[in-house]
């Protein structure tokens, strides 16, 4: 149970704005939230101008009022530090604070998340506002936790392209490397004279002539996550001092990648991330075909919005929150469908079934202002409760006990090998997540709860390993997937091993220093332009290879797929050494075949799922889910249209 | 009759720019115009290099002349202001006038359209030139009348994002606000910290880190269309004086959306537009489906044409020239077909049918120079009379006597609206146009004629009101509108009354003001991607609804029709109020029955006609058009491929 | 034979970098190239950073080591100027030479081609590099040659929008028109007021509020593009000067329209370019539909490889060299398949028998770092021999004699007629490429070898003279048609002679100066969307006419095709006058039917080759070419996939 947490079992929230609402609202409202059966209430997260309207002027009156509306009625309150949204009398004091695009263009005052991340003043100012913050509520019997800013990266807000994080990459780089040739060489900068003679001739990777050097890239990612990284631990280190017995968590966005998630969640009590299905499949997925996204549009895909589920719940290995749950319709993607009836009990319910302990939804009241205006609330713009709202007042809570997910199934996940996969695509269909989240589908579609996990962890108590785009490898990374093979099975997809810690390739070819645990030395690889295919063939049957196909020469492993046609005909496309699988080629057909064989060696038990039907498993239940517009048999029960049924597990 | 008509039909003029041509030909194409059965010359549009070479430095001489080869052929002459063109002496002397675009760069001089209407120094210098030119030919005898500049807002020019715009927008607000309190709170400014301390800390609403304050874009919009409505006003007030009995007025562009037109044409005399068909079609009208540009390459739409007449027309309420018709090809859509034999004399006939008192051919030769030698002229470049100056040959003009033209069903049209709906499209399929062309579409293809007027204008002569997106309502609109519906029916479409005069929404929920006349309270909105539909059913009939599909909770109206599918089914679609009709799904075939059962409850009678054929009614005819490439029966008449015909009405 | 060839057959080279490398590998490298059977190696290309690391410090000691080691293997070696890739230290010195993007922005240091040709301090920097290079190595016994620089142009380089360029512009233009009078009326100025009363007041043609004024381009582009050839002059004459008796060449780039080829290939020996078939079709080829881009993704398309081969042999009338020739898959295309089996055999070949003395092959070893480690060499990463290279290794090259490439047929190919075609297309489905590309196929489906040469170059070999595009037109050139024409038969297509050597229109109509040739005037031009067709008839048969059709008025010529629907129905679609055909729609059957006919007029031999299988001649040989995935018969034989035979010429 993460701390505070008033149940054993799932608990509600929500998103609160009590200064976007006449101060008459406070009392009621709060009375209707816990009518509601909502335990929280997370406020003031971009409040800065309201707190401090003027430069060192601080007004709490409101907020002393606020969080006593929300006490008295029984609520805990969640603050947020509101940093997102510096006001105007500081950009305009400094406007040095304010970030570059990639464009090299100054990104204005009048939205949010208007800052760059390594700008020492608004660290500075950062850091106070956190402080007096801190001091004024840190200890308000109300106050139960906190949330560090807000999402963090949001609108590719993580890097600036100019300005404080321009002055601040070189030492960042100097402190690394030490010295200019170790800089050039692991950079491999001799490739286009690209060298350097002083540290302050180095830029930032954008508006250069043609493509970047993968390995300037890779360290400038490194340089804004690292930066990210340090913002947090600055709040969090000030909120642990002024707030003790409180929890300090941060919500994270839908795949974002502008950081590493792993470095930057370091140091918080929990993780929480903002689960908008619907918006997550039209505008985060641009990989998702768009029949699927016709098909899911009122639910969004199931494994999407699993997959950063578990993706958060790995970040910490523990229970997570969802800080903001989509109740209703978005405002922020291309088309923005209502949910289907059903929808937001189905989302909280595969929330707690992946390991969320607390629920809060987006948000109280639609906003009658501003740049939300179209997107919904519990509440409609009338006060009257909204679809979302009905569906949360009749959720079953209490059958819903918290407790722990039983992934046997780990999946390899790491930003590195992210960012190197997607600045050298080679394939235009393909990403790093499009290739990963097709691992990660082909395995919920075999009924398996999975643990995405980073690959450096610890992986002993997983019988199957997959690791679908582990890019980057290491010697000691080697050393650790090594070890894990002599416990687990461990399947390799494309591209594994492809770059050296710089972003470089191995001087000795791929997979490097992973060669001996593979078996295999790479041979080839084929990028696919849509409507060219190869075939490839294994012991049972055979199958269509799209967007990406490589092959192996052996040393040590032996053939399970083999190509058929196309220019590597009769090279191995799929190879196996002991318990080490790789897959070289992408097919979701080929993979579920070879994950279903992978299972049943692992001595899991694959159950082939039919399309939009899912099973999650926690504390002991299973969550059996049925994300289509039909009614399903499942388990002998029949699922109506979006819905869910709980089954004590077997 | 408009100001200096020569004759009680319909009359002709062509536009003309002697300087582009030798002067050996003034002469000869005076003659040869006046024979072609030309009026009028519309001349010296672009001219201001030729009246003043350098600063300060007048040449009249050529002007005199040309007008005098114009008026020894009985030629009269409208004079253009050159104010379009301010030549590079002025420009490299003062470049703060150049304009920014939305991506914060500067503007170049190269083209056209190259100032910021808020520059000081430029306003100075269109007040200078504007004086001078008055002086020296407003009282001319052939000179009849003036337009003003050209094509206002045309390359999207009526906003500039930085400079003169940038440093005029702070006092525009604090004029129009009196207390920054005042603007924060009508912005809603609180929801993101982005309250004002001082006026200075406000910037134009563009390179933003994410979305825009739909009410900081709503006074950007409003500032640059007053500023363009003061320089209007400005050359107007100059020409009144220096001109006395001359007419004028100003050449208004298709779909132009950047100012509010009926504030801008306020102090003409009569409004023109310019009329491109064939590129209206393939290049401003991207809502329309490919299919249709393909079957109207060649005659562009009847409807988006007639629309723009119709919505001309409306401004002062009064017949209008079309100062530039198109006669053959364009060059500046991405495609530029030949028109199809025929279309430029029913582009002609359907001007006069719609309210033109004159049609102004653009232009007299095709040019041998510079951004436009691939558009078509009267005269080919060899001065051969090209295919479009045959059909002018032959036109008959008698027939189309001036009068009016006698709409009993109006369409309300709104620029404040416009911006609210495209800022927030929420369904990319949408927009403010799409919506409205769809509704006007429907009148008339049951026949109908139309005025698109003002919602606040005088409303007391019609049948039928239709307010296809008025977005944006005040109680005094809902006042009007509520006395218009004690003698009227009146139809709303979707997102009607969605947002206040300052676009928040409504505190009390959609419609506000208006929930009382509509006898509801809106429930939800649907927006829909392609391939996701749901269906109504009505008293008659089912259809499927695209794009849009909101519902209704009803205070004292009645269901038209339902929603039988989708997370609305059950809820009230179409619902009526005594005389009020609020339509909230988006559906052509839907709009129709609906709009044909309003028509004939208004005591009008909608004719259902076929694709492509139209009537159109002025001063006692009735003009059938056949728009399609087959002949056609209509009336009893048979009407040849892109032919029209004339019939006394009924 | 090119100078220093060492064999009377083609000979192979490849493309190395030992800097990239460590040096215990030169030796071993250089014998595995010799045993390969390679004759050249071609180096130092982009190492500026490594003979210079600080200003004015040379160090040589690598790379007299480096050529020792090529030298003792028996290779020759191709010196390049590193001026391709200016180091850090000179850039951040002198920013100034950094070019400018057409957006206005800096285009930056990091990649490669970060300079402004115009930048005279970066003249002087390539002047003194290229001196001491040639000093030090210019008599070399080992070093039979150099490459300038490197593709001259890629990635848009050509041109800088501002800086350097945008400094010496209006000099150029000074020297040029000598008058601003004289200027204004070139470029007709007085359309739009863009007259210019100084020079100073002339800025480069982008960022515009609309569109460019063509003239200006076309001088802008004039003027860059003597800029490049000016450039490459300074080198020439220095190598010349410090390395008597070696070639000096350039390697040109795929489709480059940034500069004048004719005149920047003046002073070389030879020219080169960089053939790279998969990445050309997938990359370069915009206009070739999508079925045709799967249908070839694995062998690039052979007409497009081969118009590069011909387009290059024409620019000096001489063999050529391919500096660069893909032998695996490269990097930098959205999608980079590995080619078919045998597709680099049959590349080299196809190569030969357009006329290649020398083929060589990038790269020796695929990078291991930086910007191309995804591309492919002769070795794999793993210093294995790649597939490319055991192609390599098996190529027969004593069957492939030098000589000449004896074609009859003339394409005529202008890069000024170039870019006035493509700033307005006018129909956005055409372009110059296009257009020319679409001639030059139908010529090779007929089996037909073609030399692509200069409008105004010597034509007196010729039988038949195409001029696919040929848009601009002055009266020389019109006579030296009219001269041809006595001996030849010439065919025109659409556009021709549209616009005057100053990009205005003829004063007198199009085809203005060759309207006495052509015996014909034009009547109209008809830009056709996709979906949009008309109808040609002819004597034997009728076909549908896509993107483009215009119609002419006889004046001598007779008609061939006529149209019979659409609005120029019964109007001329081909004509002909004597030797002179016009062929004024644009339709790949038409085509291939006229040109059938002229071809047999000529007394040439039209051959209907099958899709995708082609003859190319040289030296007495024909070399038989099956470019598809399947077996075909041709000649009597019977050709593999991807294959090609050597049959001696009838
Ligand atoms: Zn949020
Ligand atoms: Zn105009
Ligand atoms: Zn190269």
């Amino acid at each position: 149970m993460t701390p505070s947490l008033p149940a054993p079992h799932l608990t509600l929230a929500v998103c609160d704005y009590p200064e976007h609402v006449p101060r008459d609202r406070w009392t009621r409202y709060a009375e209707q939230q816990k009518a509601l059966g909502l335990s929280f209430v997370r406020i003031a997260e971009f409040a800065w101008s309201r707190m401090e309207p003027r430069p060192g002027e601080y007004e709490w009156a409101w907020l002393d009022e606020a969080i006593e509306a929300y006490a008295d009625a029984g609520l805990k309150v969640v603050l947020c530090t509101p940093t997102a949204t510096p006001p105007a009398w500081l950009i305009r004091a400094h406007p040095e604070i304010l970030p570059y695009d990639r464009e090299g263009r100054i990104r204005e005052f009048g939205s949010r998340r208007h800052y760059d991340f390594a700008s020492p003043i608004f660290r500075e100012h950062s850091r106070r506002i956190t402080r007096v913050l801190a001091e004024r509520y840190g200890q308000h019997p109300a106050v139960v936790g906190w949330q560090t800013d807000n999402e963090f990266g949001c609108h590719d807000t993580a890097r600036s392209y100019g300005g404080a994080s321009a002055a601040a990459f070189p030492g960042w780089l100097e402190a690394k490397y030490g010295t200019l040739d170790a800089l050039n060489e692991a950079w491999g900068n001799v490739f286009w004279s690209m060298e350097y003679g002083d540290w302050a001739q180095i830029r930032l990777p954008n508006l250069l002539v043609t493509e970047v050097n993968p390995s300037h890239l890779l360290d400038f990612y490194r340089f804004a996550s690292d930066t990210v990284a340090s913002f947090q631990a600055e709040q969090v280190a000030i909120l642990r001092l002024g707030s003790p017995g409180r929890f300090i968590t941060h919500n994270f966005m839908i795949f974002e990648t502008g950081f590493d998630h792993y470095d930057v969640a370091k140091g918080l009590d929990f993780v929480s991330w903002d689960n908008y299905p619907t918006g997550m499949l039209e505008f985060f997925s641009s990989w998702m075909p768009d029949e699927i996204k016709t098909d899911y549009a009122r639910t969004g895909h199931p494994d999407l919005i699993a997959f950063n589920h578990d993706l958060y719940r790995g970040l910490l290995k523990r229970p997570f929150w969802v800080m903001e749950q989509q109740c209703g319709q978005v405002n922020w993607a291309p088309f923005n469908p209502l949910p289907a009836p059903g929808a937001v009990q189905l989302w909280t319910a595969q929330a707690w079934a992946h390991g969320a302990d607390t629920v809060s939804y987006f948000r109280w009241r639609a906003a009658t202002m501003a740049q939300e205006v179209m997107h919904s609330g519990l509440l409609r713009h009338d006060e009257t409760l909204d679809r979302g709202g009905l569906e949360v007042e009749s959720q079953d809570l209490t059958a819903m006990p918290l407790g722990s997910v039983p992934a046997r199934v780990a999946l390899l996940h790491d930003y590195e090998s992210l960012w190197l996969y997607d600045v050298q695509k080679h394939a235009a269909s393909l990403s790093y997540w499009a290739q990963t989240v097709t691992y990660y589908r082909a395995l919920r579609g075999l009924g398996q709860d999975v643990d995405i996990v980073h690959p450096d962890s610890d992986l002993s108590g997983y019988a199957l390993i997959v690791a679908p785009a582990l890019t980057l490898m290491t010697p000691e990374r080697a050393a650790h997937l090594e070890a894990a093979a002599q416990h687990a099975r461990v399947v390799f997809g494309p591209r594994s091993a492809y770059r050296t810690v710089s972003g470089r390739t191995p001087e000795d070819g791929q997979p490097g220093v992973l060669a001996e645990l593979l078996g295999a030395k790479l041979l080839n690889f084929d990028s696919l332009r849509p409507g060219l295919s190869v075939r490839v063939e294994g012991p049972d049957h055979a199958c269509d290879v799209q967007s990406w196909a490589e092959s192996y020469r052996l040393t040590g492993a032996e053939t399970l797929y083999r190509y058929v046609d196309g220019p590597q005909s009769g090279e191995a496309a799929v190879i196996r050494k002991g318990s080490v699988t790789v897959i070289g080629a992408h097919s979701e057909e080929l993979l579920r075949a070879v994950l279903a064989g992978e299972l049943r060696a692992a001595g899991l038990s694959p159950e082939q799922l039919p399309e939009g039907v899912r099973l999650s498993r926690r504390a002991g239940h299973t969550l059996l889910q049925n994300w289509t517009s039909q009614t399903v048999n499942l388990h002998g029960r029949e699922l109506a249209p979006v819905s869910f049924a709980l089954e004590a597990q077997a």
